[in-house]
């Protein structure tokens, strides 16, 4: 990889650090002009990037833009996508992996930055056009003969956010008679509520695990496979796998298909990959799915141009950057005025926050700025009559960046008091970047808005398959193109590994006792002991309850 | 109102300035010693807050309760369910009311706060229950004369957010049938996407708005209404209303039947009175809404205690504050170990940021402290593999309240790997609290786990209506304390007005652009028409487009 110095080493930083005790005024009358309305534009993958209401002018872009220069960031994204080893630390046990997730949408042009896997993706996508015309033809068929209508997806994180989201906000581009439901927790609850309602006969379930080895996905899977035998049906014939080459799960006696992912494709990273497409092309039609990936690689090929205001994933980086580092502001808000989109943030909170919320750089050193912020949000209208108040007249300042939409996606609508709703939709995300960014001065303390919040606005035509591609790519891209500037690495998460090393450590201490009633853990692990004995969870023991 | 000083002009506030140079090391070897764990424990209202795995002390812990007493915190929120006019700012234009939720859930006393209120209340419950007698009975049925079995609720923030979490929370207490769904968002493609699969026939709609006047519940209702009438239906035999007395919706000529809110409650707080009341009777009884009601009373009582050792919600009030005004901490995540409660942290998001999202003294001066945190989270074990990267290893911070019960709903629980699933969902809840604290040094800096991230656990037994509605009233005791402490007044919203009139203007341009096509906004509006014809909304006229 080249490149690789970390952020506040670059001759840049310091000059944005002198500009940011003096960043530009919006509250200005005239600062937020027509003319800069008109100008801070930058337009790629389907999606325009509206930015006049950061903080900045051109003096602090073109820094920015020779921090991004300095370091590298460009070059280390397509060094990524053509096979780099972009993921590791270098002088330390690490994961050591290729970073691809770009290839599995690298369909769409003759020559792929990386052939191989490029090809890996190609072959997933014709086994499940296959599966799917099976389906389709009905030789495949549900015991009673009849078409399956549902589909059950049981994974966790990115297995199952990304997919979820993108779902969610596809629904208006469903095939009719199908269904899909979601299983992600360890609760026993979730699984309980999701499987209760369906006709089982007519259900697949779609269990996704990379490593084939993920606690909750597996425990999920067994509760789902004793509902099938306990209706009287062979889990073989309804269930799919994706999961890596050669996991415990690539098992053709335990599935109907088991569809492969790689181990260069992160979870988070990985919705474009079968882990999405095995439940999206049941769900939408292979030519939905494949509209995604087409709008993702387009977006993908915007990422590549070296020159910020001509790439909207770097321009999001670089000015999340600059809000972050030099602003000093500890969060973003991503907030899509889209109900569709409403669970869009919480894939992208996963992407970011795990790719991001890190401390150490690429060389192991510890990092001496701030990394990745906490991502937060809701869709809007909502979000304004919950936590706005805070966004405007809190102690607090929160960039936003808002997603928004021209057409909606049904087109049922209705003028009422003159406008139509999807008129209220969008003026209404309008009028939220103009007064965060310009606030309201008045002889009442109480009706005062400071401004200067800065948020930029993020607007499609229509929110389609392919505009959805070209969203999940452009914050995926973003989010590395950010590590590669913070010289972090995006890639790996050793973050969770503690929480289950302990998670393990109590329940052993749960499954003695199953085995001992004298069994005490006290000795060993005196801590966590007492808080299983405190908690009430040694004393009243979780027994199962009869159905309230 | 007793009491109502800077939080920065009490004597305590110094000292614990002070004691905040060096807050306990959770990290050092034997700090989490299981003593503390014993200790550190306070219950009350059904739920026991864990609190050792916070950096305080009991020096800490006395300050923090000097800081309270100091503030009148606890005799404010009594004068305040007493009928006091909590919700003001003093010398200028405001609210001027009185704040008394709390008198919905005062009904399991014969010496009520505020009786005058509580009569209100009981009112409105007794016509509840009659009405959902009469749908019991038949006497109210559907056109076809069988009974009802769909509700929508149209409401948004308070009249969406906390009933939408209690109803999804409790669905496993719901009663056979009974089926709720929610519009909101004033993006058509919200009602369309509800609306579209339900049998309207039998189906009722609840709309909610205090005022009467909110405009996506309004053009929501518009759309349903048109829907209702396009499958041959009287909406008047459909629709209830929710809403304050004398409002414009308060009108029995459009309504099976309309119930009522006062202006003294918040939309935020409304979750207890008629708001939350008529959909969660039909969904789920009126002995659970009763119940949730009982649960909610009995935290009501418990956070009049002075000592905040003994009083949940103050701990947690004052636990915040510390965390926020003297470590330093701008977020708090809550993360509750239920996917029941996934929808729960968005309402509490509302109830928090909107309330405490303040910058003004209830004198009208600026505060000198930061206020009201960013609340933000999801239900684990979900977000362990979204987000908890960050937490355990990023740059910033994150304080968290997590929440779990001892059992699970349902009872449908199976034991794999030797452990049942609620097993593993509260293994994993005690272990994220305790890696959080004690953290682990290793020779790979990136398996290192710097601890001291401050969180607590606050746990019950099984997640039930009482168990709800103290939890409901936990979080909005918490907040109205953490307010009067911060001498901020938690009960307004001036916060979301000026997005509203900025909203109104662009919309003017819609409309006198459909009355006029040569009509031009850009002389009067010179900022929102440059915006609006760069974001495309003028050239490309936002249209109805046909289903996809």
């Amino acid at each position: 990889m080249p490149d690789r110095s970390p952020m506040d080493t670059l001759p840049a930083f310091a000059a944005l650090n002198d500009l940011a005790r003096h960043p530009l005024d919006l509250t200005v009358p005239g600062a937020l002009s027509p003319a800069r309305i008109r100008t801070m534009v930058c337009q790629g993958g389907g999606c325009a990037i509206h930015y006049a209401t950061q903080r900045v002018d051109d003096i602090v872009l073109d820094r920015l833009q020779e921090l991004a220069d300095q370091s590298g960031a460009v070059e280390q994204f397509l060094a990524m996508k053509q096979g780099a080893i972009a993921n590791r630390i270098d002088g330390h046990d690490s994961e050591n992996r290729q970073v691809l997730h770009t290839a599995t949408r690298d369909l769409f042009t003759a020559t792929p930055h990386e052939p191989a896997a490029t090809a890996q993706a190609r072959r997933e996508v014709e086994r499940l056009t296959a599966f799917l015309a099976d389906l389709d033809s009905g030789r495949l068929a549900a015991p009673d003969g009849n078409t399956f209508t549902d589909l059950v997806n049981i994974g966790i994180g990115g297995s199952d956010l990304g997919p979820r989201a993108v779902y969610l906000a596809l629904q208006a581009f469903s095939r009719p008679g199908r269904k899909v439901h979601f299983i992600a927790n360890v609760d026993p609850d979730d699984a309980a509520a999701v499987l209760a309602p369906l006709d089982l006969s007519r259900t697949l379930v779609n269990v996704v695990s990379k490593s084939g080895s993920t606690l909750e996905t597996l425990t999920n899977e067994e509760l789902a496979r004793a509902a099938f035998r306990a209706a009287g049906l062979d889990p073989r014939q309804h269930f799919l796998a994706v999961t890596g080459e050669h996991s415990p799960m690539d098992n053709p006696d335990h599935y109907l298909r088991a569809f492969h992912m790689f181990d260069y494709i992160g979870g988070r990273y990985s919705t474009t990959s079968m882990v999405g497409g095995v439940m999206l092309g049941f769900a939408l039609g292979m030519e939905n799915f494949m509209e995604l990936l087409r709008g993702a690689h387009v977006m993908d090929r915007s990422a590549e141009n070296r020159e910020l205001r001509h790439n909207p994933a770097l321009l999001l980086a670089l000015l999340g950057i600059w809000n972050r580092n030099f602003l000093g502001h500890e969060t973003l808000a991503i907030l899509p005025y889209s109900q569709a989109l409403h669970r869009f943030t919480a894939h992208l909170q996963q992407c970011d926050m795990e790719s991001n919320g890190k401390s150490i750089t690429r060389q192991g050193a510890a990092v001496g700025y701030r990394t990745g912020p906490i991502v937060w949000g809701e869709a809007g209208t909502n979000g304004q009559h919950a936590f706005y108040q805070l966004i405007h007249q809190g102690t607090t300042t929160v960039p936003v960046e808002f997603i928004g939409f021209r057409q909606c996606q049904y087109g049922r609508d209705l003028t009422v008091q003159a406008t139509t709703s999807q008129e209220k939709l969008v003026a209404n995300l309008l009028a939220q970047s103009l007064a965060l960014a310009v606030g309201q001065p008045h002889a009442n303390p109480n009706k005062r808005f400071p401004g200067n919040r800065p948020n930029t606005l993020i607007l499609a035509d229509r929110l389609t398959p392919a505009t959805m591609g070209g969203l999940l790519a452009l914050y995926e891209n973003k989010v590395a193109l950010q590590g590669f500037v913070w010289n972090i690495n995006s890639f790996d998460q050793e973050g969770v590994q503690l929480g289950k090393v302990l998670a393990n450590r109590l329940l052993d201490h749960f499954a003695g006792r199953r085995l001992d009633p004298a069994y005490d853990g006290g000795a060993k692990d005196p801590m966590g002991w007492a808080l299983l004995e405190t908690a009430g969870l040694l004393t009243r023991p979780v027994t199962k309850r009869p159905h309230p």
